[in-house]
């Protein structure tokens, strides 16, 4: 159920009896010699279609480009400054919470989003409690690379290998959903994380392919598809904690 | 050549002889009773990654929420505030000016941009201005629905019932995209357009369904292969003359 | 009816039975070796205030320095950031709708503000179309330079040697009004429009002594008494329907 | 020697020698029951244009809307929120200073602007002392009618009449000016300062027909042009010792 | 009674029949060769928490940090910008007026920070000026260091020798309060002041070692003492005037 | 060593051979029937002056209000917005890089902070990465309450009665430092966690003493010695790693 997909009026019918939707936001970074620039987003929104689907739950546009200014000094690589970041979001909630909708769950594939898109929801809530009033919305950000059952399934199939970024599960989901877009590479060891990164220069410094740590070779469009529903099934469950208000 | 789908590497390669980069927007709005909320970033993102395949130009993400307050007063539209669609603008431009693109063509789907879009051109040029510096980059905004061979196909196919939103045009496009999301509806004169509108609920009083003067229902598929075809011919000309220094 | 020059219970008084005011905007920037910084500022300001008097409306003070960052490599000239701009718009729009003002009827005189003032209407629609409030106000930018009858004007008095700026037309315009302040210029020809000009260095390039493809040196003062006429009948025109809910 | 009545050659002809601007600013508010709202622009204007001539310094726009919140309980009076004002205030001098202008003397007609006139200045000054680099500019602010001669004749004239808003010599200073535009009032006294003010309503309630202690009806326009003529000698001595580096 | 100290239950119980908070403000800047750099911080302070002892009034946290940018050319100071010193009290005084707290008494040791705070106040005012409502509060600044009594007095035992900064009454003052940080300097004569500065680099060359005009050495910890006393009793004076709604 | 007890040139001196800096960060806040306002504070103040002392490290001057807009419903709690307190951190570290420091440890009180400082940092690092240049600083964030040794002390000590907010652990260390403020209530239960908070009234709704299932009571000033001295080491040690350039 992708909004973009809907009429108006059909979802004005949706908020007859429901008032949840969930917002895919990924990024456009650098993922290494073989991973694809939009990996964050693809995979976000492919877990948010699916689950949005099985659920019934009205899906929103992917916000495709995050905070990701550690990856700019890699070709291709984009970012929003976090200050933008946070009015985009405010604004995607002040618009959606003007129709109704009232419990905003994002599905995010970036680690570089989180704090960010927290710090935006303060921002939404800090309104309301500045000026006494009872806010009525609820926001809830879920990274689905770090949902229990997916970080298992790393462990399981690459170990060590997984790393942290250009991660062959991020990868393998990719190569998945986008068959005719696998690249290859040199066998090569990532650069080890030896310490975390400030700005740009000083990430490409530490991790001069791009990648931290991860084997992304060891990715394969058959262990994307099990990434895939394992994540959209970890987070069906998150999902559903969160509608029925739990912390 | 979606920069989604590319590595960094191949960006990187990518700029040895190139610089230009297509960038589609769009937007989240009611489109009346069968037209669907992504219609203005569907079309622009379609013909873009057309007109990039063609030519290959690299095609970056979408921006699939624009200006579009207007649309509010029907569930499910969204808006960017547009002092908010300027610092996005900005930041897109200024992450990838770094890269060394320095041609920018946004192909629009949605009028209610183009002034909040030429406006974020000008206030990056004016950084430079007032630095007393050379701006490296140039930026063009190319609305497909008001391509000159866009309007005369209008005018054959639909005349007077084109309208101005909710177009059969911009409808037809999308059920070519999207033959699983065709709707329909019952067959009702749009309201005529007697004044341009401000805000949101004076957009609803005079359009009570949504629709500009469209008769949306003369929309088919086989249209909207038609639009696809010249709207993506008509703005891989005007890309021409751009990247050719014309006016 | 300058509001300057009343007293505030003279703008009480009116605002019992009348609510518009006219505001003219231009700009203080180079025009070419013989026209006047203030030439756009001059001129909308000498048409609004004609309107105004013959109409008994209200005309607010003349916003003089609008978005010219195009023209700063050229001496004197000066712009305002688009988003200070947006800003200014917004608090002058708000103290006077504080008041019962709710038509808001801009007199424009330079091409440069035009897509900033729009986007500056747009932010205020947007934060009632937000906050799902009925907008009180109603706003229209008019541009006399760009009315059909003063387009045939100086077709008629000047055809292609009008050009796009320090045109004869304006130039003429300021001559009439500011005739202790009439410059010459050694004949000489301006440079063609070749393309459309990004920052200020781009556009100095394109257009050496500032004029874009006019013939400044065709001005007299009394084709300025004539565009002065022309233009204010054609503003008067067009304000009666705004007043009226026209298009 | 106004900037809009001069070419962008004449301009730089200037710089070549000089490098000072002065810039009036004022406010629109309400001057009481026969005091104009353009009042504090009217002022400011004349005696920097009279100072501008006999002094050859150029003579920038003037500022006509300035921070004037607590007028608003009064119908036409206008308003920049100080931060707006600092930013229309950066974007003014970032201008100028980009031509060679570097001493910049604001003559200053409101007692509502100094302090968001002084903070721009700081915040102007903070970039460069934030960069560590060397601000090449000097701003001032004076207040014509806070300078000692005019206070003195103040005095003279009107004593404990004076006032301190649609004081009888500003008022005086815009019959001189606009003879046409002479407004009377019934005797009445003026409600005494109590208190200072905080917002508009605040205001309202302490000066219920907007003048402070002040008995405008005194004005007459031969006092005025006392008024124009010592304000502009007292201000022509300021600005003396400010160019000359003074404190 | 420092809010700091307090649980939000007796904030609470102090609000049922009071509703004054004092706010100390200095500044983190060097104070030459002697003095403190939290020197304005620490005055403030010091002299705000003894007169909310003395009146039973809630003395909020100190701003330490204020608008020093003049000061940045010497190791160690630190500035906000204005604009983000407005946006602090800004949200200081929303937050706290939330809980009803509506007189609003800030204690400031720092000359720096006048026209900024004043400027907040502004910023404030406006909101609920350009609404049309009426705004609940009342600000007022009081810089300890210009109280008459403190003025009398540091002219009755430095005399000329006070000078403008890192003067001998308030490092007199740190030394009181601060014994075991006394620091001494070789005698020399601070610069006197020839003109006001602009950036930090300006301020540098005018005052090479920090002073203005001001002989620090003459101050001892007695000294100190007397003006703790002297200001905190003006201080107290002037917030019963405050409190009485006085000028 | 505080900054703020140090002369500008002890602090020069100081930055020839060293280039870190310790910034507490707190917040005021509601901490329960017993908990003081200024808890955050206060601890985070304590830990990084004994920290600061044993290490010869400067400690700049604490933040003392912080984003805490949760707490809200509970008088007295004050809160920046979170994009305030991006822009008080950005010029913090602005100012203080300046002059050589470039390694900004803060040591935070307070959970509300994390992910908006996080963000400011982000917010810094962004503008070097997006201008292609070498970011000259490192920052890192510790939360003292956080660290391994303090949770295991506090189960210890506590168990499950330490909770989240207002926990025995903060009380007892404030009490250690504030012997005067110690403050007792009513023995009673807590309000378990159900559940994470958004705004201020739900936060209260959640929790109506504004504990989070802390015990309070538990506190006493000797186990707040050890909170102390336990913190203050593992803050030493994580800041040696930091230093060292560790991760
Ligand atoms: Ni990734
Ligand atoms: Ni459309
Ligand atoms: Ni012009
Ligand atoms: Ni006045
Ligand atoms: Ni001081
Ligand atoms: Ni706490």
């Amino acid at each position: 159920m992708q909004l973009s997909l809907m009429t108006w009026q059909e979802v004005e019918a949706y908020l007859t009896d429901r008032s949840a939707i969930i917002l895919p936001i990924g990024s456009q970074e650098q993922h290494g010699p073989m991973g694809l620039i939009g990996t964050d987003a693809q995979t976000a929104e492919a877990i948010a279609h699916k689950v949005g689907a099985e659920r019934e739950i009205v899906v929103g546009p992917t916000i495709s480009v995050g905070m990701a200014q550690h990856h700019l000094g890699f070709t291709g690589s984009m970012t929003l400054r976090p200050t933008t970041l946070i009015a985009l979001i405010v604004d995607y909630i002040t618009s959606l919470s003007r129709h109704g909708f009232d419990q905003f769950y994002f599905v995010n594939g970036h680690g570089g989003n989180i704090t960010t898109v927290q710090t935006a929801f303060q921002e939404i809530y800090a309104e309301y409690s500045l000026a006494g009033a009872d806010c009525p919305i609820r926001c809830r950000l879920a990274n689905w690379f770090a949902m229990k059952d997916v970080v298992n399934l790393t462990q399981e199939l690459y170990g060590d290998k997984e790393g942290m970024h250009a991660t062959p599960s991020e990868v393998a989901l990719t190569q998945y959903l986008f068959p005719d877009h696998i690249k290859s590479m040199a066998p090569s060891d990532a650069a080890p994380i030896k310490r975390m990164f400030t700005d740009a220069s000083d990430y490409r410094a530490l991790f001069p392919d791009g990648r931290m740590a991860a084997a992304s070779e060891l990715a394969n469009p058959e262990d994307g598809k099990r990434f895939l529903e394992i994540a959209a099934k970890a987070i069906n469950k998150d999902l559903s904690a969160f509608l029925a208000g739990e912390k």
